[in-house]
């Protein structure tokens, strides 16, 4: 499926951390960690595991804008 | 001001694209292009110019994870 | 791509209305009227039209439950 | 309280999965499962109960498009 | 309708700014300005105008915390 | 740092709840309880602590308006 959202960073993941129905899902993008907060379900059903190349996928409208 | 939000990315702003309410400023995050929908009134306040030094600011809960 | 986020509800897409910056994009999913507010460049790098077979996606976290 | 969200989908909720602070709510949508991560405090207020009618809320910047 | 939105704070509105497809509405809640971002169509169909109780109202998940 | 989101409201935090992944943290806000949910490691990384001021920071695209 191809989508509107603007924003897809290609990286590769480093950690996972499930908690009750949370999973942390840390991907390392050219050096930058990002972090995803996404359901323990949805890691299961994309089978996520740490090594594997992903892609962190962000809408336009949840990017802001922050300046020292 | 500290945030919460996981995710800073830094970058350089290559465009701002001012719509009636909504501006598109764009940020070259180590050759990736990351888009983000913010107010007119914040890039005024902020002061946001093209060349300008900036951090794409993203809460774990608002990024997903996509796989090939 | 296979993406984390829980809902993808199938449709056809009924109108479009663009704005200067943001686009208005309704999709009958089942008789339900779904609006999506997504940028002008995603309507048109995904050659949206009126009448195609479209999905509404969204995160989980941003799902609230309303009762009457 | 009505409120500006544009998509409101009636449905019936056939789970809920509380963790530790976070709970998930599936709702039966004309037969289209839609997953929902709220608080535990917010189902607890709400008075949340598999069987029961309900909505699935989203705000219009919250939806996507995704095309096959 | 009842919501589960944890963020409902009680305010009037100030002003109404609306663009091509989206609005912004700020409130002022106890002396404290909050800016909405919502569309023309939510303007409209809520009947809003200057003056005007309402509520802002934020799912917990769309908060951060800030700290000097 | 600066930072786009238009919404800052000025409090005291009141409580943090820790679950596995995702902590609830609740700031007074004049008089308002703001419900903020972020992740433990925030928690951490901005040493949070009950009593300590706080800002809850909000994007405007993240405010629906209500109305009675």
């Amino acid at each position: 499926m191809r989508i509107s959202a603007r924003n897809s960073l290609k990286g590769r993941i480093v950690s996972i951390d499930k908690g009750a129905t949370t999973a942390h899902v840390r991907i390392d993008v050219g050096g930058a960690i990002v972090t995803s907060a996404i359901t323990n379900a949805a890691v299961e059903e994309l089978g996520l595991e740490e090594g594997q190349e992903a892609y962190a996928v962000v809408k336009a409208s949840d990017v802001m804008i922050g300046v020292d």
